[in-house]
């Protein structure tokens, strides 16, 4: 176990009745509020209003700023920026999903960024200041909740999707009711299910030795979204699944998961390029990449891959040798996510050999290796995109 | 899933170095602290000596109030409040294990509360307002490090040993340096241990369902301990099972383990009149009561014991009734807690038959009932104790 240090003081408001906190929340943070969101969907589901009703409840004054996209833009937050700096915004409210909060994360760090939030963007800089944030979760997927990071797309020089982050932003408070997420498309739901999974397995993969405590916190982790995840797909108003996939998909991304070790994080970095290529769905994405960088990776460590397989997808190892236990281990994997309607071949979402070059380039930009379990160049993320074509 | 709410802020820093943090931690929060800690043992291991060199570095002034003992008092609780008072401490800083701090919580609460300390402790009343607290943990156990509540015996009037606890009394920060911990004495280790493992059997056990996803938190925190146990007494010296226990202790006891469940506390609630009573080791005292416990409630759900049996203690249940599958879970419970030098009778701890009517009274005094789980009236808790003679 190596050295760590810990910390998330996000206060987690879980259940049914959540929102009916949200006033108390926001009267501590803020009185002249940015309240961020995407599309009508929040408008549709009647959320939008609960929370506006509470804000007004609050006595705090709201400013607004929707339309975030998936794979949120850059261009969208410098608005943010300049529309809450206009109006004296004390405190950034997320109501949506990842997206929302990444934009929201980026915009309480903008503001009281000295330079162009495009260099925080390109160099992936350590936050040390921004506006406090509070989220009203709807979608179970990137843990960005109580996490200290946002993932931000370029859309204005470079394309490329970037990351930075620090305490400054791990959000205030999660307000998080199972019940909206009833509503989310199936494509969605399992697109979220197969991010809060790839979440677990970057952390899983690691070189780092005696971490017994943290492996079994991981595989009750993916354990848990495998079993549930089928019921969510089937029954989407079924309270249980939905509630044991919110609160997993917030534990999977906390940092508690990657106490004293270290995750490898090459799947999302390649995964990145193809959301930023075609507006791909992140969760869809990594349905691709991940089984394609464990055919590439397990020799590394194929006593890891195994204690996976038997431990968490009930792989029988009994008379196997190794290789075939993890080529069934993958072989799992693969079923489970082509099982909630995901892709798992590039070719499914119409990128092409021809594609593969530049996408491999493009992970590597600004960087000397992608990934730590295996520490990849930029002719190994080629064979993985080759291997997942 | 019930509704909840998580928030635990404590900042872990952990590892070999991780003393060397102190400094800046201090520098947060004090410029006159008060170091509480137990007897001789933090001098001799040279604990006091780096704790202390770190306060001079932070220039911030030291008071000391030593002597805490296992099952601390309310008694040294008043000492700590009055010296803290009369020097105008801002920050409250334990040396050692669960006793030093609760006894430090305690003192942090009594300080800036109008009525008597005693009345707080009674009544387990909900703490709003105390000093800030930072943790140096010694004793993997009690998990108070990053708990909300504090145990204190009352050595004034009534002899009870009772809890008190809220959101002010979560500490800090907790500085974790397993190298510390290779000096604790088996026995000492092995009622760390047992403590941890009771504090998970305590949220386990619960009648909240759809719980899956803490059920397996909680048997990944149950397994760990149970492999780690046995490496760290035979060689005290070994890092990797001193870090998982140690690691494993807070994260058993910070409350994100009883998320959206209701936990029992019956046998904590029966053991704590057993360390009030002759001063035996919570843990001991714990290794005899749970699994006495077990006997007596396992039929409220026998196929939460059946899971637990199979997932953790590795019962084969092959074409065994539950009935037996529990009989064999308990037994390997008790095997494990003797094989570490437990005991699991009372007699062992010369607690005869003619004691149990009191104890029983005891626990049950300002209750209306201890348990969860199985709600237990004073004539069932002295049907486990005479289950546990």
């Amino acid at each position: 176990m190596k050295d760590f240090e810990f910390y998330n003081p996000t206060r987690i408001i879980f259940g049914q009745n959540s929102e009916t906190n949200l006033l108390y929340e926001i009267r501590k943070y803020g009185k002249r509020i940015l309240m961020v969101y995407g599309g009508g969907s929040i408008k549709k589901s009647g959320l939008y209003e609960v929370v506006s009703q509470q804000i007004r409840e609050a006595n705090a004054l709201c400013f607004e700023l929707a339309g975030v996209q998936p794979n949120p833009r850059l261009s969208l937050v410098r608005r943010g920026i300049e529309m809450a700096r206009k109006n004296n915004v004390d405190f950034i409210l997320a109501v949506g999903g990842g997206s929302v909060i990444d934009t929201a994360k980026a915009i309480a760090a903008g503001i009281v960024y000295d330079g162009d939030i495009a260099d925080l963007l390109m160099t992936g800089g350590t936050v040390t200041k921004a506006l406090p944030i509070g989220v009203v979760l709807t979608i179970p997927a990137a843990g960005s909740e109580s996490s200290s990071g946002t993932v931000i797309t370029d859309d204005e020089k470079t394309g490329l999707k970037r990351s930075f982050g620090g305490e400054a932003l791990i959000p205030e408070f999660a307000i998080m009711n199972p019940l909206r997420t009833y509503s989310l498309p199936k494509y969605q739901t399992a697109c979220g299910c197969s991010d809060i999974i790839a979440h677990l397995l970057e952390r899983y993969f690691t070189t780092v030795t005696d971490v017994e405590l943290t492996d079994r916190l991981i595989e009750g982790c993916i354990k848990t979204v495998l079993n549930n995840a089928p019921i969510a797909l089937k029954k989407p108003m079924d309270y249980a699944s939905r509630s044991e996939i919110m609160w997993t998909g917030t534990i999977a991304h906390n940092n508690l998961l990657n106490t004293g070790r270290v995750g490898d994080w090459a799947s999302h970095n390649i995964e990145h390029e193809l959301s930023g290529f075609n507006d791909v769905a992140h969760g869809a994405g990594l349905a691709i990449i991940f089984p394609a960088w464990m055919k590439f990776t397990h020799t590394r460590d194929m006593d890891r891959f195994v204690q996976l397989a038997v431990r968490v997808f009930d792989i029988d190892p009994t008379d196997k040798p190794k290789e075939q236990i993890i080529h069934e281990l993958i072989e799992t994997f693969e079923n489970f996510l082509t099982s909630m309607g995901l892709p798992i071949r590039l070719r499914e979402i119409n990128i092409k050999e021809q594609d593969l070059p530049s996408l491999a380039r493009k992970a590597m930009v600004g960087r000397t290796q992608v990934g730590q379990f295996v520490p990849l160049d930029e002719k190994q993320i080629l064979e993985i995109l080759t291997l997942a074509l």
